[in-house]
């Protein structure tokens, strides 16, 4: 298996707010945003594994601000990091209103997901290496954010979280 | 405003997996489930609040077990505590495979909500009183849980979650 | 095959009205409530029998109030009583306005499923043995609502439903 | 307002049976049959009534034959009668494999809907003139139909039922 | 194989206009209307071909008349001529507001289906013989047009197109 | 009104395949992927009139390779040439199977749109100004491209097409 860069797992995807995508006030349904989110975002890791993937996890989200009726939401999903058989996915999400050409952003999220064999058993998948200063960034990352997802899920002790020490809770830890 | 109880706000949604709802391994797409989980942790915030209401967060989620095409899912929305002018949902997801009678924990799931007024903006919302253990354990943790989002989301520094510290991280904090 | 307890197949589900479910006048299309019944029954009938199910029939239906865009629509569905390979199902259904915590009763009705094996064809279902005393009267009533079904589908003559003619038509048998 | 004929009000509707409408056997499910039926019917009293409509009320309907994944349905509806703000309307369903060139019944139905002003009260529809033998037959069967309706939702006595103790239990009563 | 008429294949398709139809003005949006005619068109080749078929191309479509939310479209198709393993389908499509009587034409278009075979590979479809006049006129037109699609998808030279010259382009050439 | 640039006007959509996208063969339909294009298409004239728009014709359409269940599409779209009160778009679809990183072409097209005031009256839309080579031809090409389509709608004699005939049948004329 080659090695594989963030740039070639890039995917966009462009949604025109409609009726039904929207509360009573006409604001976007974090929902239905959430679902065109974990599409664009295994749609990036397909691209990196080459297989069917499943999602895994959604960490915290904060939406920032609404989306409006009329609105287009444009979706960016690239790879961060690849574990044994998992890829972590970066995505950021703009709103934009067209008419007054406003560009907002509404959240960035990460998610991870698992790659699958024909038999639905994980599978291994490629190496991800990357290249400018932010994939960088967001491939060291990586570590600290999976074991605060192990922490958050009952599998793993904040004692154990070496990375998570480090770095995330220094100020605490210092004291 | 009454205070309300959490019982008041309890919403049941059942759905039935549809061959759209699925990636092409025949799984529920993590989205899709996120959809219905927003949706009725919404109804469960707007029985509390009585308004409409918009999404604000969702915590990190882990997706257990996959839910397989033609199973039912049952998602149980109830809210855990009310703050000034939102509220925190926690959300309970079960697949279950009627032909075998197996029922199986897809997720669990916080979710917050602010309530508006009809012109858009933040309104005060009612005190929750949670009555049951169950309900007083999900009230206290909302506190750590809160400090955890503030923090995730960049609006305060780990060193001033005094809550999050006594709890979370008490065995990381005591060496 | 052990025999099961309505309470066993109570299945709730609950709906957000949204733009698309409505008319231009914002009233819930019977159709697409029609759509959200068959699913909830078809649930709480796969509950009882343990296997795919089709829709036989529904009885009449009446709308009593017509529920409104942005309201609540919550089903509950129930077993009445098994037949050989078929169950019949009955569904209550409210309307909530949350604002204004008005709830009110849209409708009730009655479907019937077959159950079916892997090649399609009826398999025989448990026996359902009511609880309570509205389970009880429902149970009961299912033999009379059944002969009104075969004798609007043609099947049985009006003079042959006995059980009908002791009670439904009582009044006009009488004279 | 003019008189209509049945014909003025025919609405004929298709539709290809994709995955999402069908159960895991590739059946059809009947909540979306209704669905359909109902927009359909509503299209025929719009024809009639020129303005807004809502469903009052479905009749008992009998699934004959399934409709299988792939197949084409076809609905047609046609006002049988018109009452004073309401009408009701015959719907005619058909499946069809095109490719064996096989085409079925599906089943019979009728509904009955209300006509709507802008502020959603009932408003006067115009009479309806059947023309052809069928036509003439529904239009005097809808008098037996309404007053089993009214009677099935406790709205009106058998024994007030004098249409349908004339026709429909004429071997009941007879005894 | 059987020759079959036009009126052998003519498919009738009504669909209400919904909101999410529509786009912020409440016009039905383009792509939508494209989608419920290639649906409708469909289902007229395989009315012809008694077999699964595939959009090969849409011909040339101007939408010279909004359609309205609330509206109602009907669309008919009807196959004009069938090639080897090809059917070229008219589509005409009007718009109706119920309420104020008023009927329009949205468009036409021509579309044309390839027959496949369980494989998946072209396969023979039956004769066309028209009967009309008007289907007699579209079935002659075929040719013209199906050297137009050769020509603008750059499969044929302008100069090969002897029947589009004859008749297309007759006042061009004679200069 | 400031002039733009066709890189302003980009977008980019990628949609994954479901089951209810596709025939019973498994292949994408053309209809939802023209209702997928249309809305790609609208985005891009929005970007370019920043007001709302409305589709006024879609040029002959060939599909070249059928996409297939569980495959992504991305379509690209881009503003070609604005006129007074409408835009030419350009759009290019590719199929992509991911699992063997096979990217193939779908189709491509040319839609046009007319921008909207808040009445629904058409209104001007700046100037488009290309930039690359290609951008250049595709600007050019524009006005040919429009006299086809006013030929094809009847609206313009074949003999009045002075661009038409300069080019595209240069072959046929010079003869």
């Amino acid at each position: 298996m080659t090695a594989k860069k963030p740039q070639d797992t890039m995917t966009t995807m462009s949604e025109l707010i409609l009726p039904n995508d929207t509360n009573t006030l006409g604001n976007l349904m974090g929902g239905r945003l959430m679902h065109w989110m974990d599409i664009a975002a295994a749609m990036a890791a397909m691209k990196h594994s080459n297989c069917p993937v499943v999602t895994a996890s959604a960490d915290n989200i904060s939406f920032e601000n609404p989306v409006r009726l009329g609105n287009v939401v444009t979706i960016e999903a690239k790879v961060t990091r690849a574990f044994s058989t998992s890829m972590e996915v970066y995505i950021k999400v703009h709103g934009e209103d067209l008419p007054t050409q406003f560009k907002y952003l509404s959240n960035e999220a990460y998610m991870t997901f698992v790659a699958l064999d024909p038999h639905g058993k994980p599978r291994k998948v490629p190496e991800l290496v990357p290249e400018t200063a932010d994939e960088i960034g967001r491939f060291e990352g990586a570590l600290r954010r999976r074991q605060l997802r192990l922490i958050l899920s009952g599998r793993m002790k904040a004692d154990e979280a070496t990375e998570l020490k480090k770095l995330f809770f220094d100020d605490i830890i210092k004291k």
